[in-house]
């Protein structure tokens, strides 16, 4: 008996969302297990796979396997890995691959891989034929836990990241915990900044939980699986409260507006910086920031910035290589990130550990000071 | 007092779709009374007006002095007239203009044309930072009726017509009837055929009412408005059963799944053909399909085409300069056409005028047979 074929020994996360609701399951063999899962959950539908040629070539097989199995006619497309996959040119070429393959609305695009795949495949599966059915199949933690659940996808521009995109739910999310054995420390500390956010946000137990069973989460088991359900679950939560991020979805944004600087200024270079550590270090400035104008507890900012330093994350603009220039730099990073409304700075603050809060109308010089500080820390 | 001020002077049509519901206003003076009615309807939003090079030198001074004279920042990106700018290239380069201009979430995407201007404004306001505000102003009768409501938003594929797209409701339409005075007869003949296509879905006493009275649908004035009204509401309350197409909505594709054929069979060449030229061959087809299959009364086939025919419309494809290519040419273009289920051909078919329906499972082998009989009519 499959793994997938025994719900026993898989975690399940539904996701409330109307009629868009769909589940999340979290374990072992998913990958293996997923023609059998696909097959009873959406009968007589073609796949179109879209990975990346790492990701591709390390669980491809298995997964087509698994589809040919079950009797699912499927194709591969393969874009290139990393974060410059995320554009018009290659969107454009996965929705004519797709449509070449003469898939129909109902058929489905799979995303196997990390957020990047999963952010463009699922735009892609957004806008062929105004709406096509969509599964994630999300092979980092990072996109465990955060990218593919909710529904926000999309592509980069010139201007900024993830500017353009769609909010466009998938039918399931099949998180196959064996996969993450096949990262890289640094690919599971990144995703792991996203795990610490959820308890920073409003889930204090959790993040002394994780101060206190981290290197379990790192290891795998058990530990795992109830990191990556909890992290779920949270997400799950916010975003069946505010689909479309009008209100309260906002503060899963914690330490995303100054990560997103970070990542603009080191040119979205994967080598001096992923999307996780510009979220740990994000996360530690908007404590810092909150300590700074008084409304958190300094000793808090210090507890937090402590724990990711002690799994191995960044915490402080200096780590990053080869610097992330001016104030002015970072200040014009900031304007252009999306979550600005009619010209106000809006941040995610904290009054401390799990105590985090939507903060409209930030003062832009006060901004500005707090990055010369952060600038000139080391 | 302008028009848009006098909310006595101008036809409301509300589309009901929960919360994202909007007003179809119709009448005259609405180009000019645009920046009142933004300014009382979405106050201290910026404008970015797309329209096309044709357009733009007709319309656009009066549009854009009526947002200066509201205080309202705005924009104007040109692209080039005609459905080769649905394209991929075209959207990029809009949704780089909009985010160069710093527009945010809750500004507004202004469409100002016919229907390719639409579709793509409309995808892009789709698109960019996930959804801002976006406003129609159709200025041509087909756009009026048709593209202008219901969210259809989207580019072509070199797979086929409209195979790129979202579902975007508008948040307000602004029909100008004025504006129809500087179309050319045979463009708004090509809006008609759509007029006349909401008479012979389900509305036998319009079909009827357009017989006697469409010389002053061509003319203007009242008949012209209670026409495109007619249309509107027909439409709207079609959409606000059936959003998303999974349903009753695809009624509204009577005479366009033979007619995205032609089009494609002609290249999207609107020298030879243009979309409501195809539709009026294609709702002559239907009609004759649903003669010859027993399901409809011949006399009622030949009643329709004699009406598109008296306006000038075409209903024959002997009637389509260059012809169309042979059978195996137009059953490829009928296969891709979006509106396929799983293999199966789905046609919209009638019993009578105004008794239209969804026919599924349509045999492609009479398809065949039928379409060889229409190519060899002359």
């Amino acid at each position: 008996m499959t793994p997938a074929a025994d719900p026993q020994g898989l975690t399940r996360v539904p996701v409330a969302l109307a009629e868009r609701s769909y589940d999340i399951l979290i374990g072992s063999g998913l990958v293996r297990g997923a023609g059998a899962t696909l097959a009873e959950r959406f009968p007589g539908r073609a796949v179109a796979i879209v990975t990346d040629a790492h990701v591709g070539e390390i669980h491809g097989p298995a997964l087509e396997a698994s589809l040919s199995g079950a009797g699912i006619r499927h194709h591969r497309i393969t874009v290139a890995p990393g974060e410059a996959t995320k554009r018009f040119a290659v969107l454009e070429e996965v929705v004519d691959q797709i449509l070449a393959h003469r898939l129909e609305r109902g058929d489905i695009v799979l995303a196997l891989g990390g957020g990047v795949v999963g952010d463009l495949a699922g735009f892609a599966a957004a806008i062929v034929r105004r709406g096509m059915g969509f599964v994630q199949m999300p092979t980092s933690l990072l996109a465990q836990v955060d990218s593919s659940v909710g529904g926000k996808t999309g592509i980069n521009s010139r201007h900024g990241k993830n500017l353009i995109g769609a909010f466009y739910q998938p039918g399931l999310v099949l998180a196959d915990t064996d996969v993450l054995d096949t990262l890289s420390t640094r690919e599971f500390r990144a995703g792991y900044a996203e795990v610490a956010k959820y308890g920073l946000i409003d889930d204090p137990g959790f993040f002394a939980w994780l101060e206190t069973n981290w290197r379990g989460v790192f290891q795998g088991g058990r530990d795992r699986v109830h990191a990556i359900a909890t992290s779920c679950r949270a997400k799950a939560a916010v975003v069946a409260r505010d689909e479309t991020e009008t209100g309260d979805r906002a503060l899963l944004n914690l330490g995303h507006t100054f990560g997103h600087a970070l990542e603009a200024a080191t040119a979205y270079d994967g080598a001096r910086l992923v999307h996780g550590e510009g979220v740990a270090i994000g996360m530690c400035q908007a404590f810092r920031f909150s300590a700074k104008l008084g409304l958190c507890a300094p000793m808090d900012a210090v507890r937090m910035a402590n724990h990711l330093k002690a799994v191995g994350l960044p915490t402080e603009l200096s780590e990053i290589p080869g610097g992330v220039g001016d104030v002015d730099r970072l200040m014009a990073a900031i304007g252009q990130d999306k979550k600005v409304a009619r010209g106000k700075l809006t941040f995610i603050l904290a009054r401390g550990i799990g105590e985090s809060f939507i903060a409209r109308d930030v003062d832009p010089a006060a901004v500005r000071e707090f990055l010369a500080e952060e600038l000139a820390r080391d």
